[in-house]
This record gives C-alpha cells, structure tokens and sequence, in this order.
C-alpha cells in the first residue's frame, strides 16, 4: 500500500529553524534509494566532474546547492504549485560515483538511473558537470527517445575533444546517436559566446534540434520562446537540463565557463513555470562549481532553480495519476 | 534663529579625499541628537538585528553602508536635485539598542524618534533588519496613521512566528493594528519567491493594502507603478521604506533571504526619482547585513538608494517650508 | 541486547568519495536522538547565538564544521587512537533551539541534553556560542559538580552585560552557581588580550578556578600545562570547552572576537592529545561563526579539534565499560 | 615581404589546454614591438593608475585581464567574425611606465605609441586608469583629431582637479584641447549618477560632444543609439574607449568607481557588434582594478569585452586593406 | 586649566554596543586638531600611499584600521595599563593629504606634525605607506634627531628607486641625511626575504644602525632582543616605527610585499609591552592595504599593535608629567 | 658555444615595474624547451591534477605560482645566494598534458622530462597534484634510483585506491618499485594527522624509508632534523618534492587537503636553506590549488618555496660544472 504524501512534508521552518540540522534539498526527507518504496520525485545528487575540460569543482555541487536550498518555503507564490501537497518527494542522496575513472563512474551512474526507472521516480538530478546527463539519460529513456529543453549557453553536441568522445562538451551528441534524445524533439535556448568555428552547431541543426540563440530569444522575446519549446517537445516524454551557464556570468560566477550576455535569474525562473503541463520525466541542473563560486550565489541560483523543476516534476506526476 | 544651510555642507572632495576621515553618510556633518536643534533632514543608523530569524548581520549594516557612501557626489545627476543646497542635513549617528534584548531595544529606539519627531527632522534611517520600522513609526506617526511606500521580496505581514509577535516578518501587520499605517495608503512592490501557503498574503489584502508582485511589475511596466504608488500615498504623510532584498539576489548577497528575480538597481533608482514631491516624512532601507556582503556591494547599493531617498527628504522639507 | 560497535562505522572513504552524499560529522551514521537507543558519544550540534553581544553568526556553525570534517580519516595518526573501533559513535543532529527566543531556547536546550544524560551518552556538541555549554552542563551536570578544561581567550565569567546575566560572557559564573561545576577542578587556559578593568578576573580566582594565561602558557610550556590541568581535574568526571577563540586570531577569523597571540593549531592539537584517560563526559568545541570565515578556515580547524574531542571522549567511553 | 595571417594563430586548446603556459590576451603569439614587424592588430597593456583619485589598482588590470581570456574562444559566434583569420595579430606586451611618476609615464607611453603608429599596427589597449587614453591619443592621432565612441558613467571632461590638470577625470579635455580629438565626432554614452554640480558636463556639451545618459538610452533604445554613435563618428578614423564603470555597478566590483544603473554585458556586446565598419584605429577597456575585484568578475568582462573590440579592430584592418 | 583625563573616556560598550556608531579609533573621543587643545595623545590617520612602488591601497589604511579596532577593550590584560585612565587621548582625525601629488602631500603633512608637536601630542600614525615616517618625523624630530625602533620586512634604506628619492623605500635613508634621525639610536627588528644584491644593507651599517635579521631574532630569542632595542634608544626621545610586513605574511595578506618567515602576532605584542619605560614621542602602524586584506586580517592586526603602541605612549606621556 | 650567465638575468625591476608584462617565474627569461639549448635551471609547470582523489584545482597551480613569484627579489637574504649570477636560468613554459586522461598525460609528461634529462637540464617543477612527480622522475631517474627529501603532511604510500595504482596517495611507492628512488635515501618530513588505519606508513618503513612526524620534528628540532636529511642523502643526485600541505594548514588554505599542525614558512624555508650542497637534480612544490587559496596565500608562499628550490638547483648545478 503506498504511502500518503503528508507523509513526506520537509522539516517545518515553525519547528525546526532553516540554519538548523544537516540540510537535504529544500530540508526534505532524506531516504535512501534502496529503501524508497513508492515515491513520484526523488531528488538526486550526481557528484561527478570528471568530464570537464577546463575548470572543474562541479563535484561539490550537490552539497553546496542542498546547502542553499534551506532557504526556500515549500510553496511556489507565483504559480501557486506546492509540490509537496501533490507529490511524495524524498532526497535519495547522491548516486556513486568514481573519484578517478570516468568509465567506471558511467557504468555506476547508469545503473543507479536504471534503478530510479525501475522504482517510476522522475528524479531532480544536482550536478556535476554536464556529462552527467548521459548516464541519466541511459537509465531514464532506456527504452524509448525522449524530448529535451536544455538551457544553456553551449550545445554540447561536439563529436570528440583529444579524441575524448564522453566529456561535457558531447553527451548530447551521443545521446541521439544511442537513441535517448529525438533530436526532433530537442530545443537549446541561450546559445551563444565564441566559438571554435563558424560551423560550431551545425551538427545540432542538421539532426533537426531546434536552436534559441541570446539573439533570437531577445527577438523573439519570452512568451514567444516558452510556446516554442512546448510545442517543440509537445505532450511525449521530456527530459530538462539546465546547465548553469545558461544564466548570465553575473549570476554564475561559480561555474567552468561562466558566458556573459545570457539570461537573468527572471527570465529563467519565468520560462521554467510557463512549462507546466510538460510531462517531464527527469531533470537536471548542472555545471555549479563551488570552489569557483563567490558567497554561494551560483548555488543558490541553482537551489531556485531547482525548485523550478520540482515544482514541474510534481506536476507532471499528479498529471499521470 | 535658524542656521542657514550653507552651514551643512558635506565635506569637499576637493579638499579632503573621499578616502580620508571617518565615515559619516556621504560625508555629511555629524551632529549628536541632543545637540542637532534645528535641521530639516536627518540620517540616523539603527544597528539592531534581533527580530532576525534566519541569517543575521544587520547590525553591521549601518557602518558598513556609511563607509561605502563615500563615493556619492552631492548632486543628482538624473533629477538635477542637490539635497544639500536645499535642506539642511546632518548624520545624527545611531538610535540607541540593547544587544541582547528585542524589549528593552524596541523601547529605546522608539524614545529616541519620538525625539527626532520632536525635532521636527525627516529621518533617513540605515537599517538594521525590517523589525525596526516598526519603532521608527511609533516615534513619527504617533499621532495619526501615515501611507507607506514599500520595496520588499516579502510583505512581512505575517501575524507571529513561534509565538513571537514582534520579528522582521511582522512589523506592518503591528503597525497597522496599532493605527500607526493606513493600510489602504499603502503599496508594496517587488514581492515574489516561494511562500508557506497560498494564502501568505491575503491579510496584507484584506485590509486594504495594495500588493504589486513582480509579475505584476513586469506586466504593468515602471512609469504605471509609479503613477500607482504616488495615487495610493497622495498628498498626505508617507513613510517609505526599503528592503534590499526587494533586489534581484545579484544586487544584494549581502542580505539575510537573498531572493531571485526582482529589481534591477536601475528599476529601483528610476522609480525612487519618480516620487519625487510626495511628502515623505521619513524613509529607511533596511536588511543589510555586511558579514554575509561581498566586496562591500549590497551596501554600496544602500548607500546609492539612500542617497536617492535624501534627495526625496530634502525636496520634501522643501516644500513643506 | 546492545549492537556492535562495528555496526557504527563511519563512510568508508573508499566506497564514497568525500565529497559525495550529506556530510554528518566525519560522515558518521546519522540517528536521531529518539531512536539512538545504546550508544557511547553522540555528536550534537547546538545552532544557537543569542547569547552573543558583538558579531554573531554561529548559529551557523554547526553545518559548516560537519561540512569541513570530511577530511578526516577515522585513525589518530598520532596517538593512534581509532574511536569508530572503540566506541559506538553516531550524529545524532542538532538539538532544538528558538531562533527569536534565549529563554526558551535554553528550556529546550537543557531538555534535550536530560535526555542525553538519560541515555547515557557522552557528547560533542557543536556550536553556536559559548552560553550554550550552560544549558549542556545543567543536563550532563544535573546530579553532581564536574570538573572543566576550558581552551579560551576569555575566562566567560563575568557577572552581567547591561542587566543580562545570561550571555556568552556569563556562563561559567552560572554554573558555578547552580552547582553544575566545582571550581576548584576548573582550569582556564589562553587567557589574554584586552580587558574592562584590571580585575576581570578576579571572581574566578576568588572561587578557586586555575587559570593560564597566555604568558602563563609560554613560560610553563605545554608539558607543565598538560599536567597541571590533568591534576586540576583529576580521576572525576570531567567538561572539556574549546572556544575557537583560544586559538590564535590568524587560526579563526571566523569568530566573535578573534584575539591574536594565542595557540597555534599543533599547541591545541598536542595539549588534547595529552588529555588521554581523563573521565571526559561530554565536549564542544563553539564560536565558529561561517559567515565572519575565510574559506572554511575556521570550521576546518573545529572539525580538527572536534576529531581530537572525539578520540577522548571514545576513550573514556571505552574506558569506564 | 609579409608574413601571412596564419603564421599569428593563437594557442590551439586543442593541443594545450586552457589553463596551461602563460596568459598573453586570448593566448595570442607573444612579440615584443620593437620585433614586431608587419602585423595589424596589437594588443598591449598599460600599467599605469597614476591618475586616480580615489581607489587605485588598475595597474594590475593588463595582467589580470589576460589571465580571465583563457576561456575565449577564436571566432565571434555572433557576427561570425574570425579575427585571427582575417588579421596578423600579436601581443605586444605592455607599454613602459613609471611607477611613481605620472609626468614621467606619459613621456614614455606617448613615445611608445608613436612607436605603435610607426608601425601602422592598430592597438587593443588593456588599462590601466582612464588618463591613459591621453598619451595613447598623443601617439595614435598625432597627425590630425580623430573621432571617438566613448563608454562611460562620466564623461572624464572636467578641468582640473585641485591643481591637476592630468588625471582621470579629465583626458578627454586635454585631447580636445590639443586638437587629439575632433568633439564633433565624440560620443558618449552610459553618463549617470551624482554630480560635483548641476552643470558638470556643460563644458563637453559647448564644444560639440553628444551625450547619451542612461536615461536617454532607455528611452532611444539600444538600436538607434548605435545609429546614432555610427553617424556621429562616421567613415573616418575613430578610437574607442570603453570604461568599464560604464556596466552596470554589479558587472564591475572590480572598479575605482563603480555606478549602479548602467549597461548590462548583453547591451554592451550588442552595441559594440553593431558598430562593425567603422574605421577603428585603435580601442582601450580601462579602469579595471584586480585588488577590488571578485572572483575575477570585472577582468573577465573587460576581457569578453576586449574580444568584441578585437573584432572590430580586425574588421577595420581588413577593410583598409 | 587643562581637563581631566576622565573628559577623555573612550565609547562605553556597557551603554553602546560595539557594532553602533562611527568607529574612531578604539572608538576614543573625536576632536579635531584645531580645537585639541592639551591632550597628551592624538590619534592620526594619514592616508597616504603616493610613494608605493608595487601595490598600492594603505590609503585606505586608516579607515580600516580605526573600523577594526572596535573590538578592544580599554585596559592591557598582559601589562594592567590603563592608557586613558593615564592620559588625555583623542583621535584627531586624518592629516591632510592631495590625492595625486607626494610633493604636495608631503608638505602639507608635515606642516599639520608640526603642529602636533606644537601642541605637545604623542602621535599614534595609521599609514599609509612607509614614506609618510618622513613627514611625520620632519614634524616630530624638527629640533633635535631622535631614536627609532623599527618593525620590518625592510631597511628602507634605500638610496633611490628610477631616480625617486622619496618612497617607501627610502625614508629612514632620508631621516639620517636630514638629521631627524640619530642612526647610532636606531635599530631595525624582523629583516629578511630576498635582496636586490647583497649589500642591499651596507649603507645602514656604515651609518652604525643595528640590524637585526630574522635569524638574528631567532638565536639571540626574544628578551635578548628586547634588551638590545631598550639598550640602543636608551632614555632619549624615541620614535616607534611598525611596518606591518614585519608580521609573518600569514598575519598580514592585506599589505603590498607580504614576507613569509616573519614574527607572529605574539611576538610582536610581548616586544612592545617590553618597550614599557622609553621615552616614545610618537608611533606608526603603517602599510595596511584593505583592498589586498582578508576579512580585515591585516587591519584588525594593526588596531591590536595600535593599541600596545598607544599604552606606550601614554606610559611615556604620565612620566613626563 | 655556451652563452654566458648574463644572457639570462631576469627583468629588472627599475626598469619594468614588479605589475608589468606577462609573468614568467620571478619574470625569468621565457625559452621553449626546444630552443633552450644549454641551460642549468629551467623553470617547469606541469598544470596537471587528474590524479587528485577529493578536493581539485592543481592544474591552474603554474600560473598563479608565477603570478605570485612577480615580487621576489633576485638574491637570497639569508644565505647570499645569487642564483642568477651562477646559473643560466631560463622559464621553460609548461610541460604537455591531456586535460581528460591520466594515462596519457603521463605519457607524454615523462616525454617532455626525458627531454629535459638530454638536455641536462636540473628542473623546478611547479605543480600540479602530487602524482605528477612520477612521471618527473621517469625522466630524470630514468637510468639510475635517487635520493629524494619530501615534505608532506602525507607518505604518498599506497598501494592504490578503489584499483587506481596511479593516483597522488601513490607517487612513491611506484618510484621505488619502478628503481627510481632508492629507499634508503628517501626522507619524509613532517607527516601527521588522521590516517587510514595504525598501519598506513608500514610499508614506507618497510623499505627502508625515513620518516619523521612533526612529534619527531618538535623533538628533535629544527638543526637535527636537517642534518639527517643531509645525512640520508649523502652526496648522491637527490630529488626534491615539497607538497605545499607539508605546510600547516593556516600557510596553504589553498590546497585539496590542509592538515593543521604543520611547518611555518619559516621552518620550511630555514630547512631549506640548510640543505646547500645537496646534488639536488631536480625538484617540485605541488598541490597548490587557486581555487581554494584566498589573496594568493597559498601559491604565493609556494614561490617563495620555489626561490629556496631555485638557489638550491642553482648551487647545485655551479658545484658540478
């Protein structure tokens, strides 16, 4: 018999002050993933950089952004979603990880998303560096491709780095080449920055993903760029990604390639509650490295936005009961 | 007799560097209370926290909001007005405070503007957290409810938290009961985030006040807000008050509930300017808290907002002559 | 039937990255204090600093010295000592404080530490500022005086400050009062710096308490200190105090009042270690406020000192089965 | 004869990552100037800050710069332009100076830049403080006044201050004044915040300058300022001066004098890549100060904006030839 | 008829909390020089940093310094002084100083030590960079060469830097050359690190100074030194001179050549309470850069040396009553 | 022909200010490895961190090393050592690395020290994680075992973590086991605090390795301790390693795991003084992180590490010409 969703009510900040206790994401319960019986949403950690090029740090990510989440109230006052009145939601902690093999950490990391697949949990997953999402992906669309709305101010659809195929610039190339993603049913907004070349993306657009550059979203403007990402991904299975750079520079500057010129936390808090009624399978926001962060504001935008998603996860649970 | 202004000039940057001397606010002659006779405009600290119930620190923002005030040149660029050449101003320094008591602090605080009323100054008042409005209110509308003019994240309405009836989410719910505000003279602008419920906000509401969110914001655009504001306050008294959290986070790390997605420091500037000729009878802005700042910029973003709230009293007590 | 101390082990390193999953204390097992049943030291945190008259923030420091422990491997290189083989050790979380409220923060506080007395368990506790080892005392000490090393610049025994008689400046002088403490097996060591007037401390001395100052400390040396406060205490039970700011300011920026020229981190590494076979009843190590810190400095060195704490109190443990 | 174009391609992070060997700007090929030869584009550094009134620093500006280029990609994703390929562009290093003597410094940096004008080669200036356009000017337009599109919250065109006639505040007097500067065909644009007086920039008014403030730009719009900076300085040869205060306070903590309100780094790359086609002789990004800055921020942006002018400073070669 | 030495108390931190109000130093009386009428100490800040060859910023110096030194308490726990129960002691504010000229800057500094000594006050200097012990003692030391003890990295004895006679190298070399300074008086305490050559210090012996290097102070120990130091000044007027680099660079991040290998803050502290007796006519703490500190490491370093310097000099002041 | 030694005297700061041009190591001469020709010393970073298990950031250890070495001065105080007078030193740039792979960093870093062996190059290698010195010693140990002297909080002894025989808990026990290093002419220095289990250094010991604690080190003092190190080596070619965390924890804020109770930089540069004569043929200071280091403390003590290398790599290789 499943359990009742009161049963899953984070600490109350009227009990328990926020600065008190060890802190899960948004102070939820914490239950450990092979204990977790019947729950909708699982929030996850994936403390896992080892595809990063440049500079790394995203490995702290989970306990940094859990850290900063103790200050979100359980109830989102623009939309009105409570995510915890409509939804069992329990952080399972962090999925394994190996401090040095990428390969090993792939193998460990799929295996533990084939496990939240096979308990139904649409996970909230805090990264790590982008790489992650592949891992993820090959546990949660497993068995069919998936849509996508990645926010992002790079695509991540190179072929190889140093003849590197799985490092965070690739995982959305190899995603459609495995047959996870339906690049028809991919749309990327805040592309833009420098580039290697001038044929950067081309790639991307020839499979059919749909590209929302800085320019086009200013053209386009909000509203407009929110209906194209509906109806880009439409009513199947879609998998979130946010990496953090997305934002402008000056809301991350704890992140590997922090890019001037991109969204502010508005825009991007406003896109993400226009997408309720996706059916979101699974998300991630990734790419926070604390070590480079200042006063834990790149983690706590990440905390924010992380409750975005939730607040779209446990939607899109109760909109499948 | 009267002194004439000219006697409060702030100290010449062409004579002494704004790097030399203490620290008054914008360098302005530093007169003790007791001894201020008669001035039109006076700035008073009020380094008191303990309404605080997550992260402290505000009873360092006064300091640390003078310091920073050093870089402000004595005229407004944009509105043409120069306090100091109309009104006579003077840096009073701090309201006294208990550091361990909220009672023996809250009677205190309250005697010294029932002084500052007495003396008939306008007081522009550097915060200490949002609790303290509550006593400056006590000393300058005493005598009959005022209108407000409020710039908040939070509506700090809320009726008590553990039984306490006094914190910095309650002081205009006391204010209102105990006839100092008229709720229907007051306006609230910026509010936003996550909430305990739904209904968070539906005593502010009820009795009369009127509750701009950010959406709202966005939607009706900055010169509506402000004909808004200035229909709500009108020609009579208005006290107006500011939290810097009312900022979007990446203008203010330095305050205790950081929230995303609010005003820019250009939205709060312009719309400040816009009130111009309202009787402004007093004015804080509040919530800094220097040990949670980084490179001194939340309150160097205060001291910018005092200063246009300066401008603001000098103009008021102007035309009140 | 008691379970096994193998049963207690904390993360294996080996299996768990350290900076993956939550950080409990050294990632010790977490229980909660209601299900804690028969354990030997539990570490508590205590997230409370009301009592603080100056710069406050350590109502913070118990998540950001858990956070810094993951460091530490579970073996005293130095006395080899393995506490996690010897006793049963578990995080048993923070005890429960008002965040508006120092008296009812003290009935709950004193409650809780009943129960710890109750269950037979020895703490660390983690602050949080120094008037909280008076609650933890009138729990642990409820039945008999015990005897205390303190580790601190200041000897915490004045009488008041403005009328208040409970604060972080008060609260040996209580507990000598209310018989929680026999002073003539009290020993203050670090003592130094500024002071109100030339007879500071001339209670604690009236009342037979040892005390060390810092000139004491050099021309002693750590040896003959060592053994002095091993024959101040004796066999008996015993409170061991640290406030971070006995050690040298250069060691904890991230505290109230850092006052230079006090220990380094190898004297109060080495003195503890010197402690060995002393009946030591409960610890904490407290004045760690993060947001005075630089890059963790501060909280690592109470993660170091708390792991020192730890060994003892193992070791006590282990000694009186 | 010439060397070709892809002789100056900068560090292939292909071949050696981003965080390996020294910082020159964007890994460019190093060459001192009196080596230099035929190249096009010159980047170089100007130490000095011997003209600052208030917060210095900005003397480490050219090293701090280069280090945040690292992660600069060779291709400008947004207008496509490929400045390496289509110019021979190297870093010169920087420009000598006196560290105590500001007469002294402007000897030999004007000395230097004529050396630069000799050589045909088209400077990227990395600052340094503001006076610095001065000397450079003296080099560059030596021969006859050249137009300028100035970035700025000041206008930089008073008379003196306390005797001096040399210093931050006012450059771009003197190069009217020595016929450097054609004011007719100066534009500056981001002017805001307090004045010394109501007629601070009457004097750049009288001689023919245009003006944009911030409250002008809003009202115009981003794309009929870059209309009207465009027509102002139009086909001839023009400098570009970009001050980094001109970005909004919360893109520069990193700066003497940091103004809220101003541009956002989307309003200042998109203008600046408006302003393809015009005839760039040479372009700084000044006032820059590593000591004041944050996690790098402002030297990351000035660098970011230091690549948009290098586009332009490409482009305008090409074209020429 | 002189007042008494009770008009002088400093802030009572019984009756106003240590975080309120404007900091003075120690939060002593403010009284400006033209109206200090007889005092015995004066407290001055001189923000001066024109004669910094490297990195600059100890202009900020006095600000920092006086904002850090609200922490101490008014009695020598270590040596029971009492200084303002011994003495009149006032801050006088900051000399006067021009932003961009040391020419100038000089002059006017020492016109204002002239007056200091005109009145018979004991300064206690906040620097500001070295150079300004030249001024300071062309006030001071204008009728007769005076004994100094100096606390540095460095001799600045330097003949000249690229032709600059006058810079924070030079000063001491400077005092001999101009008779402020009796070389035979004077000894240099902490030298060490690296050299431009190996007789960087020939000069200095040839004038018969005594220098002692760090490994000097390491075999003869502390008391032997403090013995050489009382020995070489003896009874004479004696200037103390406290460059903070003469601290370990771990105790000083916030000054412009940080040396490793230096004393600690205990040390320092016990030799000057070992000064006790000299004759000390005026004292600095200079080189402190704020913008280059650590959560205000340095400053509040130098507020505790200011503070064993200011019980000298009122030691001194009280036996020459 | 051999140039002379004055061909590579570093730039000379009266005439290029310590802020100025590019930073090469103590701004020696930059020369690629394959123009190098016959050089003594060459200056080497290894930017590479992939073998780090917790806390990354080594990578970026060169350039702020570099940055931070600007202010060293070419003679060594202490010991009169003028490296540049006796040695042809030149700044050899980074060795090669792959930023995603272990295996084939080490490949090609062994290459590039092979290398430096044929050109009988004695190098100071700048770090970089720990495992790093491997590779560096497959190339200058390639045809006989050496000495080496390590400072380090840890043995790097182990035999593997989680199946990873190439890690930085490692190094050394693949050096002995590939006959790089001689056991019995290998010294550690300065090992402590928590470890594994009793056990961990059973195996150093095993083979013959010295190892001292820092309870040895107190012991025996500072003089025994170098004469052992000196007596352990003898004569024969000797490697040097100094892991920055050999420092204590308050010197090196910026490392992946700070150990408090370690040398001061006093301690470490004295020992290093005393070991002149050594036939030192190469050394390292690694695990410098910037990430995590605050104002440069860390990689700046590590330059000046680096300058006590450099005199001694200096003075070795003046010994054997």
């Amino acid at each position: 018999m499943e359990k009742p969703i009161s049963d899953f009510a984070p600490t109350d900040a009227n009990r328990v002050p926020r600065y008190a206790d060890v802190a899960t994401f948004m102070r939820a319960k914490a239950i450990p993933l092979e204990q977790v019986g019947d729950i909708d949403v699982g929030i996850v950690g994936v403390p896992f950089d080892l595809g990063t090029v440049y500079r790394m740090g995203s490995r702290h990510g989970p306990a940094s952004i859990r850290e900063q989440s103790r200050t979100i109230k359980p109830v989102n006052f623009h939309t009105k979603t409570a995510p915890y009145d409509i939804a069992r939601i329990a952080d399972l902690g962090d999925a394994p990880v190996h401090p040095l093999s990428l390969d090993v950490s792939f193998e460990i990391i799929t295996d533990w998303f084939n496990q939240v697949r096979d308990h139904g949990v649409r996970p909230l997953v805090l990264g790590g560096d982008h790489t992650l999402s592949l891992p993820v992906l090959r546990g949660l669309a497993r068995d069919r491709a998936v849509g996508m709305i990645q926010f992002d101010a790079h695509s991540d659809t190179s072929d190889e780095i140093r003849g590197s195929k799985l490092n965070h610039a690739t995982p959305f190339r190899r995603a459609v080449e495995e047959g996870l993603l339906d690049p028809k049913r991919v749309i990327q907004i805040g592309l833009r920055g420098s580039a290697y070349s001038a044929d950067d993306y081309t790639w991307a657009r020839s499979v059919g993903m749909t590209l929302i550059t800085m320019d086009d979203f200013e053209e386009k403007g909000r509203a407009a760029v929110i209906e194209e990402a509906r109806s880009v991904v439409g009513d199947l299975p879609t998998y979130l990604t946010f990496d953090i750079d997305g934002l402008d520079a000056s809301f991350c500057p704890g992140t590997g390639v922090p890019e001037p010129g991109g969204f502010s936390m508005r825009d991007a808090m406003v896109i993400l509650r226009g997408l309720q009624g996706i059916d979101v399978i699974g998300a991630d926001v990734v790419e926070v490295s604390p070590p480079l962060d200042i006063a834990d504001l790149t983690a706590r935008n990440a905390a924010f936005l992380g409750f975005e998603l939730l607040c779209l996860l446990a939607s899109a649970s109760r909109d499948k009961h």
